[in-house]
């Protein structure tokens, strides 16, 4: 039995957690961290586990909590991990880390794009992105740190990786609009996430400034080989979860001027994802649909050439508070304890 | 393994008995039943179930179908079941019933208020009303014919049930005011059922003559032990999942001519409900919300004493699509094959 | 040309004052009050009046605003205007309060209901009760100080206002099941009013308690002629705008022990609203629904006859910032001033 | 008084006419066609509209209809009013089409996109392309047939006109990413557009085939002075109204080799639209949001430029069934007549 705390229980992506670790048989959670409701019942904060978890939240206390379980989830604010991290706590516990905290090598870029100055630089370079589809290699019993992608970043990486590693695209022209559920913002009491300014409105933010931009950028200069400067938009959706990209970019042409077809593409995004249980790529001419990944650990991609325009316009979906978040969490830990990949995470869509 | 068939597969309810009994280890389904998606892939009518259910969907001929399978789901409109069941069928297989055929047991209260005729009243008498809670004395590995309660009709019973029953309130004063999502009204394409007339929107229906009402009013009449006549007003509320129901009664003065205590409701309720699994009492003060037990197999109840007037407030929250519909038909199926009642129904409420 | 002046301006309630009053003729807004945003260009707060609304928000000197206004609505917290009115300003100036407290005469009932201490119930006597439909009589040129009714109030008083006024319904049998979009639980910023708490969700609130109660009781007392207690229970849906009210009620039997026909309590409604431009009493057998009614002044009724309980259904529906809030409060002000009563207000309800 | 009539009355854009030009001052509605529901009462169809509008809904015999009024709107399928204008009909009547029918010159484009022979090509080259703002010069009281722009086309237009007129992009690099409320997809009783189908949803649709693409491209290449061709991506947004495009293009940059300006671009769009009432360029750093339109015929538009990427984000906000449909169609008028282009259109955003 895999014993697991959480710092930052209460939080939309620690509920998520709690909610799917509570059905993965090899885990037991010994600490809901909160330093919100502290001695409070965790149902009382969400009444949705009454009569299922009857812990009270508790402190934020690293140290004494590493003492004590096999794995730690911090979903906790930017900076928060960096600032207590130490050697003595990794030589104890693993840590998968939910915040972006050690998710961009370079400390320059995590600086300017967060605004805030990286308390622990040291343990960056150890850190393993844990995209799992990608880095599981890099991911086993000995790793201690894991910081675990962003929900935009999954997404957006997913669906434009095979084709940025193959070459099949130019990485320079790549452009990602992004549509996110508003659970993504986080259960903090602010007027632009009330129901009514939220409802029947749609919005984009943090253009040309959103903090995901480095991180996908990186990983798609790691898949491409050479670095990558993209847009990506965020948009705020009314709806409660989910994440759609919109992802164009021009297509490399073949050496006799004409575009890759359908099937050459399709071939790419099966070479990498055709054994993959989490990520789907649909069948030809189907869009994907946040509701078809509700509540589930899934990533469905797809794709459309566009031949007047020589781009490809590729789409993709998840859950941003499993596969974005919760999910590929316990994913990674699963990894991490050389655990079935998908133990605990045959989470159905529900629909509707 | 129990293989199961289901008729009505494509239904929303259909859908839901599918996400469900997909997570339960001692099942197999065997047929997708769906007269309008013959021979199509049963993902390509919900394709969140892309890659997890390869089956196609086939016919509705109940006699062939019987013949593969230990148990049928009938997910089917009015009168369908009705029509085709014979006793040759019940020999050779279980029906669980998601519609209304065999759920009254007057079958002129029926014909009455369905506006139908009742084409095999004659398995009326043998079929057992599945409200779990209060029925599970009478479903055994013999019983054939389980008439799965309404939605609407299981949170209203359930939230009135142990005070009809102790006589704690005046049962001919009982109003019963209902909120449900839209995917109670199916996924038949009618313009009332569009999104942009349910959107921003709320409305009564049925007024004073909802098919459930008779449901609710037999049942309770069996707790009162005498006849009860009730007002059942549902209302149409923009979300996919949930039922809430209001419920208002006299309470019957103690001998002293003072109202019943707190501690004495509460213990009506506990007297019941203390050791179900599903059904939830919440602690004082709390309301039931929706959305506290959307995806799950709970039904969270509670009430208020209204000292000024006499009169108790009850409510009552469930899932529509599965303490209303598949889960509890899940549950039946469990103690017809005499499994842990719970059984692929560990379904942790998804929030938000 | 009336000079207006707003306190509390950037409220929901304050916002759609706005929103009307740019549409009415005779109106010149001159004070746009918000003690939060003083010097703040209100369009900044409300981006929707971009180019429409020049002015900056003004602190709340009611004293130096009474000065320079005709009329002053009060959209604000309760007890702030009762805690700052004097005889000198309303000297001044009309009032126009769209806060509770001057709606109820009886003080104690103020003070229990709202747990707070009345600073100025001198002026409580003076005070109209502004539901124009049944006190317009009584708001003249002279009238200094309007309580404009709450919008649950508005809605449940006219729905069953002719009945009890007839003696047609026992009103000691009278239940008000009510539901509320979000806009009513107004613009601060707390976790249950997030955009993800509320959505998908549904839930009763304040129950037996709920602060329009006593209103509701003292008004329909007087259409009455003797004390009303009743139920009220509040709910809230995930939508905008619009609060719908289901009401319950015995009809008082003939006197030779038959109910009232359908046509005989049209009557009664027909009697008091078929002059009325903002009552619709619907056509037989249609429910009101929130959206048919929603930007509008309009509140729609209907009812049923039950004659298997010998209760009447009665429904009321409008939009609780217009007919609940701004809308009746412009709709005093025309009174006040002796306009086209209706002046101002000639929104055409929204659809979809 | 000009005398209008609606072919197409009982659709979402037909129900918006009606909504606006009930409170149009110089106009008054003759004529409710409707197919579907011919001799029925109009606010039947529509029951917001019970006390307002008290006619029935005719047919569509437009030869009889050109004879009683000023003007016909048609909101009708494509084809329709191609397959029955006549030179008879424009002789005695001025019509403003709000299909597609008119829209692109190229007949062979139009027939290529939309899949349907255009029955009446002769009228393409005298129809005026109603794009107010850019083409109000070429509307006056002689003109005959007026085609109404399309939702998305408007938004898309509007928001990239002045840089493509400019030359400050690169109208080759333009890619529109589009996101609807489901309001757009009319009130026909489809499964997609069910309320349980589109709720908690997103998804793409009509990716690199959508119609309005040769529309755009057509209008932007009359600006720019040379052939277009881009990408444009809709989207299906849970709610009702509103319409939001993000359009990414490569700045040109200036002959030093830096970008423009924010300040270069700003004078841009105001070049064009800071005398433009129904255009509103917001403040530096402000994103469009669809509710601050809601209700109302603006458009808001904004930018952001990447210095990283050399690219520009712009955006644009607009109520698709008013500057999208119905509201540009009264502008249109209002112009055919010598009207104030703004008569009727004085609605203020509706928030929240």
């Amino acid at each position: 039995m895999i014993k697991v705390g959480i710092i930052g229980a209460t939080g939309y992506a620690g509920g998520e957690l709690v909610r799917i670790l509570m059905n993965h048989k090899d885990v037991e959670i010994k600490w809901y961290g909160s330093r919100s409701y502290i001695d409070k019942k965790y149902f009382q904060v969400y009444r949705n586990m009454f009569e299922i978890v009857e812990d009270v939240c508790k402190d934020d206390n690293i140290n004494e909590l590493a003492d004590q379980v096999d794995v730690i989830f911090t979903a906790t604010p930017q900076g928060f991990l960096a600032g207590i991290l130490t050697e003595e706590i990794l030589n104890k516990v693993k840590i998968v880390d939910l915040s972006a905290d050690y998710r961009i090598k370079d400390v320059a870029v995590y600086e300017k794009w967060y605004g805030i100055e990286h308390k622990s630089p040291q343990f960056i370079e150890e850190a393993v992105y844990g995209l799992c589809e990608i880095n599981r290699g890099k991911i086993n019993e000995k790793t201690r740190l894991v910081a675990n992608p962003g929900c935009y970043t999954t997404c957006s990486i997913l669906t434009a990786y095979p084709l940025v590693k193959e070459g099949l695209i130019d990485a320079s022209t790549l452009i990602v609009d992004a549509k996110s559920g508003t659970s993504g913002a986080g259960r903090g009491a602010k007027v632009p996430n009330l129901y009514c300014e939220v409802n029947e409105n749609i919005k984009a933010y943090g253009v040309a400034s959103h903090r995901h931009t480095p991180e996908i950028e990186e990983q798609l200069g790691y898949a491409g080989g050479k670095e990558v400067v993209l847009n990506f938009t965020p948009h705020l959706v009314p709806m409660n979860r989910g994440i759609l990209v919109t992802e164009y970019a021009t297509l490399v042409k073949k050496a006799d001027g004409s575009l890759p077809t359908y099937e050459e593409i399709k071939a790419a995004y099966d070479k990498y994802y055709a054994n993959e249980k989490f990520v789907r790529v649909l069948e030809k001419g189907e869009c994907p649909e946040t509701k078809w990944v509700e509540g589930s650990n899934y990533v469905d991609v797809n794709f459309v050439i566009d031949e007047r325009t020589g781009r490809i316009i590729m789409m993709g979906a998840l859950d941003n508070l499993v596969k974005g978040a919760a999910g590929q969490a316990v994913q990674n830990m699963n990894i991490l304890f050389g655990l079935d990949e998908a133990a605990g995470l045959d989470l159905i869509p529900c629909f509707p």
